[in-house]
């Protein structure tokens, strides 16, 4: 099996951006990309895209990744659009290593867009509901959010963990975010904002919730001969794990974790060959507070029911032995749904470029985890850091 | 690289089931591809599925896939869904083959379902207007029949084809189809039927376009290990070759033929080491009946503005030189959007193992062409015979 390289990522601004389109954004993250690509490479050489939206906002629906690649001038390349819910682009990027890994391209392009707020906010409840189970949430009216306050809920119950908690995640991820220029919400907030915000859906308020945000990126996957050939081999995917699981919360076996979290970090490590105590730093799905908890443990960096230990322990904060979201998270970064995965994955780009917003020295793994709606489906992709040959 | 070969695949009926769900119809694909496969081959070997559906029918629409393979007991398998119109599951199958040639993956599930039948006629239409352009094309009205019969007006200006030829193409594909117990429209009609019929979109009447149809088909790809161990290793896919184009038709620089077809065309038979007259069957993606002549020049079986003739002459009938269609085709058999291009290979691997229902003899090599909307991508496998190894 050929090894596969990240050689550039790049994004647009996340944010609320009427006068953008998908086509836009994505232009903006793929030269982004290109530009933080080694000087050498053209994007001629890109041979193959998967990208990832959930895109049922009203714009190009069928065929929308075919008309973003012939935009962006890779034409004629086979290009596959990806959804899968939230962890379209975590997926996309899964199809792209895979692609390299099969020796059937040298250089793949992975990526996501997706136009959130040019809708009704209506329709975008709508929307953002299609990603949780239709005929008995959706349809019985459970909102997005609701799901996951049932899982807040349950963790609240079953072990030490407050609102206090659920706040903490926005008041670090806000911390982070606030250094971050390509950041939706850019701003910090304090624990008191963080407890008195308005219910979304009890026991989550909005600084438990990620925003509606407009955005896209792109990651250029390469294969060992080409990532050598361009001198550019920093950053290896050691480990690409996914798992499905059940798409609705009520057909699964437990309400406090995501079972195909785990699944998909066991398969990441056992592949990368490391168990979750070599991991340096780790971008992870907070579209709300509650998830980073479930995050935390689903993928070992703590036993069950620990999370809000080393919440408050700062083991995740930037200074911290495990820094999480350095980017701000979806929280504060924004989630722009089919953008998140290969977004989380531009972070970390910065990161072992030393170019990152709020930089962690000495990294040599790093993980990114990518969750499509409240579970049904989760990539976790870990990196290792290799030195730059030329 | 590591070979692939497909040991197993079936289909759910096509046709019209207002009783049915996208999870039932998918299970009846599933379990009619599993009865294919050797009798050693258990579920429990899938390791990844790679699921197309159009999807936007007011059923699951985000993470359908996962939901597919949980429902079939494929409990936390990766599952991944491609969405390219109504190539959703020939990128699907594309995928499948690049997981196992990437080595990744022993044994790998493609497939597609689509759900047509359950929304207003109206909301059909604008769906199906989906696989075209948004803001030119479907905005503006032009219905997606309306796109294809611009590049009928096209090729008859330019050519030798006449309207009797489009009625050709639906008196042979209903030919076939009429012995295909799983077509949606299994009948015969003759030519008279097929130039008296209502009009759709001028020059194209009703019979020159598929039915609106519900359905789900499975194909199982396995490693040549695998496969080995199986004792299956009849049909080895020799070449798989897709591409992307302007998805807008006034966006691209010819009407009378699709380039993205062209294209994947070429990569298919290159990969093969064969040329288009080594061909002995085809299906191809005839949504509407011009889609079939353009499909013979585009792949290369005449030359161009030569479909007409190829047609009248009878080479692409049962015992022409080049049988084209034998499932009866889009036409016929039936076109629910995701479940068409895997369902192309169902109908292959029941040619290679003698069950067809028009069944060709002496076949080394056979094609199946799938395409996204009115070509903003396209994939075409090539499949090669190998002799049954125990």
């Amino acid at each position: 099996m050929n090894e596969a390289y990240i050689i550039g990522a790049g994004q647009s601004p996340f944010g609320s951006y009427p006068d953008e389109t998908y086509l836009s954004l994505f232009e903006t993250a793929f030269d982004s990309a290109l530009e933080s690509a080694p000087a050498a490479f053209s994007p001629d050489a890109i041979d193959e895209a998967y990208l990832g939206t959930l895109g049922v906002g009203g714009r190009q629906i069928g065929l929308s990744a075919p008309a973003v690649t012939e935009h962006v001038g890779l034409h004629g390349i086979p290009t596959t659009r990806v959804e899968n819910a939230c962890a379209a682009s975590g997926f996309a990027l899964r199809q792209a290593v895979t692609a390299v890994r099969s020796g059937m391209v040298d250089i793949a392009l992975a990526g996501g867009y997706e136009v959130m707020t040019d809708t009704s906010s209506d329709h975008t409840r709508w929307w953002l509901g299609v990603s949780g189970e239709t005929e008995w949430e959706r349809m019985s009216g459970t909102t997005f959010a609701g799901v996951y306050a049932q899982m807040a809920s349950a963790h609240i119950g079953a072990y030490d963990t407050t609102i206090e908690d659920l706040s903490r995640v926005a008041v670090k991820n806000h911390a982070n975010g606030a250094k971050n220029p390509k950041a939706h919400l850019g701003f910090e907030c304090t624990l008191e904002d963080a407890m008195n915000a308005p219910s979304v859906a009890d026991p989550l308020n909005l600084y438990h919730c990620c925003p509606t945000t407009d955005g896209a990126s792109a990651v250029l996957v390469a294969s060992e001969d080409a990532a050598r050939e361009l001198g550019e081999t920093s950053m290896r995917v050691a480990g690409a794990g996914a798992s499905s699981g059940r798409v609705g919360l009520f057909q699964r076996e437990t309400l406090t974790g995501i079972p195909a979290s785990i699944r998909a970090g066991e398969a990441a490590y056992e592949e990368a060959g490391i168990g979750p105590e070599e991991i340096d730093l780790a971008e992870v799905h907070d579209c709300f507070a509650i998830a980073e908890l479930l995050a935390y443990e689903d993928l070992g960096f703590c036993e069950r029911g620990e999370a809000a230990t080393l919440l408050r322990e700062g083991v995740t904060d930037p200074d911290g032995d495990l820094p999480t979201n350095t980017s701000g998270g979806l929280k504060s970064k924004g989630h722009p749904i089919g953008a998140t995965g290969t977004g989380q994955v531009v972070e970390l780009f910065e990161q072992f470029h030393g170019t990152a917003s709020v930089q962690i020295d000495d990294l040599q793994y790093a993980l990114a985890h990518n969750v499509g709606g409240s579970g049904g489906g989760t990539t976790v992709h870990i990196f290792e850091r290799e030195e730059v040959s030329a």
